[in-house]
């Protein structure tokens, strides 16, 4: 079912939340024939949210057609919607992939490639009521299968959608395996983590000091032409 | 409690496993009156096990004294166990550190530079059996306290321990809207993750493959003088 080498494909740029793309690197590595590609506008360490920057491996021009590309999100996403370069090196990718894969919301860069029309779809959970906009049908989840269209929620949702891409394309031992490898039975301290299951005011509480605003920049972005 | 900035230094080498580093940066950054330096030996690329590179923010040399020390882990730490500048990095900005911590096999690292003595810590799950060559009391757990050491288990771990963290610097409330904000509501597709909860087979094969030697080369870089 997969060929190797399997090539997944990490498109980057400033302001991505590291996370978005390290976790779900850190497990599909080690994914049976992967060799993962971090691709960027050109081979520049690209700046993270955490301050600490990322040097690409290769460049949009150089990077070989992926099997598995994947989008992560951030605060770097609303100025990359204009982003000629990295829309078209996704829209380009995508239409050879077997699966088109974005974290967070990353989704919405997918979203302006015209990856999402008529897709059932995720992203973190304080953009969602936005998919429509790329003509996405939201869904309020953690992963979301759609065809060979995967979106994830929030950041640390990218993990769990590179376990279960790995069930999928090794099986439920492979998983589990890396599982085991990377010590993955979580324990958060508390309940929560989603507009769901945490404190109502802490909810409210992130909307308002962050969420609100942080929505409207993305709204502006997508109302902008590209 | 805690003054502003509160600097948490995590120190890096080739070949960490940069989950063991980027999970908990991305939640520690977001730590009230938090500033992340990522250090090593000189500002050239730290090439990491996903084949990607981080550049350093600054040197072991220009690094400013840490409030919270972090060490990741990975197959890079057995050669590091002979690096004289890192282990001494290490051991000094510990001495004025109000935490000093590690993920996965940076408890290695702690130990080498004499951090552990008598102290109670844990590892990746694949190298327990070796903490007490460095003079500490095995246990095993995602997280452990002993006064201000804290030692967190394999790889994801780091995040959970990040998550311990905040809670007992800044209060459940910060530690829960970091939560949300990194939707942190994990959702493995299978139960398992540690050796006492993956269904045996797994263990045996990934010790097999993999763990057992690893353990022995590990094993041989904490016999060998620094």
């Amino acid at each position: 079912m997969t060929q190797t080498p399997f090539h997944v494909v990490f498109a980057i740029f400033d302001q991505i939340t590291q996370l978005d793309f390290t976790g779900p690197a850190q497990f599909l590595c080690r994914m049976p024939g992967a060799q993962v590609h971090v691709a960027s506008a050109t081979l520049d360490p690209v700046v993270t949210d955490v301050g600490f920057a990322i040097v690409p491996t290769t460049t949009f021009a150089d990077c070989p057609q992926a099997d598995l590309l994947c989008v992560p999100g951030g605060l770097g996403v609303a100025p990359a919607l204009s982003d000629a370069q990295l829309i078209n090196f996704v829209r380009n990718q995508a239409s050879e992939a077997q699966w088109v894969t974005s974290v967070c919301t990353g989704a919405f860069i997918l979203g302006r490639a015209g990856l999402l029309q008529g897709r059932r779809a995720t992203t973190h959970w304080g953009y969602t009521g936005l998919l429509p906009m790329v003509g996405a049908v939201r869904e309020d989840a953690r992963t979301v299968f759609d065809g060979n269209v995967v979106t994830a929620g929030g950041v640390t949702s990218g993990i769990d959608f590179a376990l279960t891409i790995i069930a999928e394309l090794h099986g439920e031992d492979v998983a589990r395996s890396l599982q085991l490898n990377f010590e993955y039975d979580p324990a958060p301290p508390f309940a929560g983590g989603t507009p769901a299951t945490s404190p109502k005011p802490i909810v409210a509480m992130m909307r308002e000091r962050f969420y609100d605003a942080r929505a409207a920049e993305m709204e502006a972005a997508l109302n902008a032409t590209a």
